[in-house]
């Protein structure tokens, strides 16, 4: 955090070596520094932990122009760039500017990948209980892609069909990371947590209807999880699923 | 429901008959006979259905003297009796009294056991999710043993070690009715659901802390249950979950 | 549960007895069997369990190409099939393939029946207080009645007018079981539970405004009956709501 | 509102019609008057509406010297004095200076009657559930009482036997107003309301557990009533509920 | 409530006095006439209890076709007839069988009348916050209105601007009851019952953003007002809040 | 607050002392002078305070026509106004008939500005969490600005980038009142209150999804405050936040 | 706060002038030095801002033996020293080292004075809304006070009596801040708030029962105040709102 | 997960082989054989992932004699134990069978440890908002520790005094996994997560009071996290921060 930045101060030393500046003047021109300048930058500004993580762009609420403008401005800076919860119409407009860019329909997502490294050491597997939990199994699934994780998509295994879910044991007991998205009762993050030694990221999902509210109802079951080795993220939020796992997996 | 009670009404209609009363007289008496004597009763008030129903009375709030005194009178009848979350103390001033009380520790429950006879035609599993669980998976136990059904208990099985519950699945198999007793996230009736296909009997129950809710959070998450044969009762509900239990169970 | 279908375990016994395969071939091939191979199969694939249970689709947020393909595959297993909220256009999409589909206006469903046969032991009573909790009673209905049951309607007949209610007296006393459904405060299965002495599946409706919060303000009324035989499903759950009568009628 | 009190502000124009102040001094002076001298005094302070009215003090949180020394002035205006939610303790000291207090146990109620006229014109009920509710519909009734009432009790008249309630339909039909105390699912004053034609003021308990939340269960369904009569106060609130239908009743 | 029903009762007990039928066929018949036979009707289809109650029909998920058509049904008893929440579709539909239908736009209501007496004795004063509650307090007025009471209009008198409130003083303090129509905080039924000694219905409005949770902030305040003359009905109720007035105001 | 107003209640005076009235009959007249001329004024009416204050118009549910008439009747008396939540369709309609209306979009605001005045003493800084919560600071930002006070805006500065956020702490710490707009954790708030000794407003936004409920979130962080120096105000109430502001400002 | 602290920076700069350090070890000494001796204190930290202000312990959960601790560290900065929600027994302790430690009972307040001067401009009014809110504001009317201001204490002027709160009309129109203390429906701010023209602390507290729900009523119906220039702190936090208010009225 | 035991099944194949067993009676033993013979053990039961893992007992509504019968039992495994939210008593009781247990008082938790080995690769930082927050903290830096890594403790550097958590920029920056606990608002999660670009577990704590919920007001902020590598615990689960932590680290 304090690591600071030379290049900028280390020429005030200088310059007040050299006497082309007071001690005082000193003092003063570091007031003036801009904030990253004094190297109050953010450690994951850093090279080494940046490499492979995207640039994001959150879809909802912005026009195609608007997704458009800041996916071309991201896409500057040469890593890959992830619009998230967009739409067809965004993407349309994306892909005037930037030709690479491709739509994940099932996850909602414009990409853009420019580095195919592999940053993730083990694998990802993102489950999903029902079908109508997969857009946000797939947000985390591509998003994890993305980062640079080999990714194993394993859906609709919800718990009142345990064996489905059990035949899918061997790939399970492999990951190194796992992220459960479910929604109604969200109960699969403790089976599975149960299932395997690693850490289960959970995704809560607003899918169900009357006493769901809307993904309360996944979400309290979620942060009530009998199994040890689950943390949660916000409902639908499929991105910081992918992401977290990402950032573990990367250890 | 409007199974008239000949007792009272055919009187009047003889004394009609007799020309002892008017028919206006008639009338009149007929609107002045207390409710029962018009044959309102409730149909469970009926000699089949209500064979094998314990008389219950509801411990908490009651001091022992008041338990005692209820207890009492309800064991008049010659019925079962049941006192639900009672206490040691509520125990020892029933006993003075009524010395073939006994006392359910488990199940905080005071049980008087004079209709032996077998009612329920199949097997009531009841399953609990973990060990502090039990006290209301007692309370369901012991109801729907004393209402007259054979009962298995399968306990400590909760969905984050998901082989110990399929350890039991052949017993679980044999089940007519399950009665399924859950805190924390609440998963465990989606899952034994999904298992069998008889009908499901969910009891949140308030373990747990922080987002469980003091139930709410298990509530909900069986109200959600994405098996369809699941349906709840009240928080720490036991005897509730028993007394349904028992009613599918004689049908 | 642990039934285990001889078909493809057997032949691996025969092939070591016969020495085709050493023992620990044996394992290794056991270890490979695909999931149902090794008969972990859910109990209610069974046959006589499953006999006349529908196949069942959730029809919001599919288009009515997708209800129709879904439909379709489910038609070919040759047994009932039932699309629960379903609209006149998923209908008209499925009635292309499907000529003998018949849609159920008041109960959104479209219904595909083959099986007639009558699986139900009793009669099934489905109540609703309002006439705006029809759609949810209906969707009850015609599950039960798909699923082979005897089914009476006695719709409107709220507690704010208990007479209606006690004019069907007589009907609901012949339940084997009741559905009850009830938006705004609730309160018609405590009513009917403490009328008969036979299971109420309660069904709370979204019908109401203000403080009925979408239903919450009947599941809350539902949960805390004080009648002991009543269990609740989930809000507008009609489907849920008949398929467990149903489950129970069958014993 | 705007009946000034002619006693100050009369003598203010009469010192200006002698000469003794200017109009001048005169508006100086009034706007110094204190606020009651300006008669802007409630309503309700005068002699007619305030007949009979109880000098009210809420027990809780308060230590018995401080209920007795409230309870004590309260008492110098000569009027009926209530002290509600009062315990033993409380009642003791009251008793040390008010020989006349009478304590209501049953309602959790200190009360000291000195006018006894009749200002209702009709009768007041008094329904409750549950014997459980008994304490907020004793406080109910005490009040109503004391605020020279008519009233007529009917307990333990809940939805789950509705016979019961049926058969104080006679009693309930000539209430002036009534008021209904439950808890759990709060269904009684909705029954109640559609029985008869005249205002239900309903009172939700706090009695019932798990999802019941304190009344809040209550709560809800009461203000969803679908009897258009029933008008709903706070959880508890005994008082509120007596204060409420006398006020009624004396129209 | 019991009050039994001379014209059918009296012919059994005729028949078994002139011998035409045994007391046992007396019996049997009992049984079988229909509930209203019995007598058990509502009180309040007693005459007098009804005279001036108006037909109503709540307007919401109805079509123009189906409210002119409960519409004309209810218009055929000859009494008045009020569609609540409905619009100018509905009235137009409504028009072309009624032509004296007319439509009270402020109060989102068709209303009928015929019967032009006053049923109420005294003054009912409807009293809205802001001005975004008046559809709300319209409701109740032409509710109360249509019932036969004297109704005055007090608008935008928020707490928030006392001085308002308390020029309306005169008007207020004439008030035989109260109807208080307020979003946001709901303060106003407070302020309002702490003037006069009248009952005052308070009707919680979904006016309001963001912490208003569309009604549940004011709701929760009336709830818990400090004046004892205050009770709630539902948010937006403003039918309710008429009815229970109109019911006080005829005593 | 009780500054009688001279003209009409001194002409009672002196018409008493010109023996034209009798004090029985001023008593009587001034019992029946509206309330304003009674003098109960509001405080705020006072020239000295009203100085700048902008008479405002709140634009939701408005019709562009309805807008323009209380924005056109509110300029005749010749001060600032201002129409918030505002869009296009409105301002069009306003300025037909006030030309020098201006649209400030990013606020959604239509203003007219005539007092150029500065009342406010010092700076207000409205800083903003994301991107998305520029609209609610913008409707702060103008409401200040409006009132006569020098504003400097510090955006998407949320907590998660804090080194964003200290860049601009020479800005924040010049502030005399800072007002802070957050969604999602709304945590802002607290970091500036902490650098800062000055009165912060807190504003939660109803950014984000999920568990943000609509502001719930955001609004709960901020009463949880650590930082002594935080008030809240209602979620997406920027004028509210820029209306206190600048009342404190101006002290 | 970035005014950088000259005495440990400017000393690296005369060092690297002198030759003492070359420019790399400048940067290096720069990157150890503690945080504070890079100029990164909060503005708080400054003279002028802090003067006045005193040092706080939070009382509840902490033994005797630890208040006495803290408040003795704390008192050794020479300031004002506060410790809020404290009892007898704290006291007691606290005043075996600090005999100049005073108890204010009614605020539940230990407090130690020794800065007297009078740091707020104008008049500070806490004001109550009934006898039960008066711990919080006095813990308020405490914590301006020894903050130093001007403080006047109007109690027990509830909405429901709006003829007390207007007596006190000309007190209220002196403050130049208002601190409004109210449980149950919260009401009292907004009307304060109408009353005046300058800022209003809102405090709602824990007062009530049933649906106060601890306080969060009255809190959703302060955060909905009609009034716009009432802001609010957490319930019960009559601290919190001695402090705004003390802040503001030092501007 | 499917890894068959050979074990028990390889000898029923070499019994079949052998002759000693037909293929029929193979099957059928196969079907009774115990769960775990048939390989269906938890992954996590092996031996690599389990090394270091403790065995825990949570201490809550256990008894002292019972926290120390299962305490002695899980020793015997030879293993690390973990005993949370333990008290005195209950250590006492404990210690009196297994000498080499501790206590940490500050974790409230007893811990016996034999396995010293350092399993975890990276520095764990344990970071706190406040003191109160401490035990929570404590709880999941014990489970750390004992879990094999490497922990740093920083604590009470809440967010409103952002400098002292800056300050510890450097340790916090050479974390692999940051535990984070906050009450109240819950917002240092989000900060932390900005300034490192590693996993950062949050956990809610129940300090607080008002509208801090119990913990809701902190889970909801955390949940609603702007950074996006912030995943979530239950409230007050410091034991599973300190458990997700390890498994993190141990990658």
């Amino acid at each position: 955090m304090l690591s600071l930045n030379p290049e900028s101060i280390r020429k005030l030393f200088e310059q007040v070596r050299a006497g082309k500046l007071s001690p005082d003047e000193g003092v003063e021109r570091l007031r003036h520094l801009p904030f990253e300048d004094l190297g109050f930058a953010k450690v994951d500004h850093h090279r080494a932990l940046r490499a492979g993580m995207p640039e994001v762009v959150f879809g909802p609420g912005k026009t195609p122009a608007q997704v458009a403008a800041i996916f071309t401005r991201l896409a500057k800076h040469g890593k890959n760039v992830l619009a998230t919860r967009a739409n067809q119409e965004q993407f349309t407009a994306v892909r005037k500017s930037i030709r690479a860019a491709k739509f994940e329909e099932a996850a909602r997502a414009i990409v853009l990948r420019r580095d195919h490294k592999r940053y993730g050491k083990g694998l990802i597997t993102v489950i999903s209980a029902g079908t109508s939990d997969i857009p946000v199994a797939e947000e985390a699934a591509v998003t994890a892609d993305l980062m640079g994780n080999e990714v194993e998509r394993i859906y609709d295994v919800g718990v009142a069909g345990i064996h489905r879910l059990l035949a899918h044991g061997e790939a399970i007991s492999r990951s190194r990371v796992a992220i459960v998205c479910a929604g109604m009762e969200g109960a699969l993050p403790s089976v599975v947590g149960g299932m395997i030694g690693v850490p289960v990221i959970a995704v809560p999902t607003s899918v169900g209807y009357g006493a769901a509210f809307q993904g309360m109802a996944a979400l309290l079951g979620m942060m009530n999880s009998c199994a040890s080795n689950v943390s949660v993220v916000n409902i639908d939020n499929g991105f910081g699923g992918g992401y977290v796992a990402s950032l573990i997996n990367r250890l």
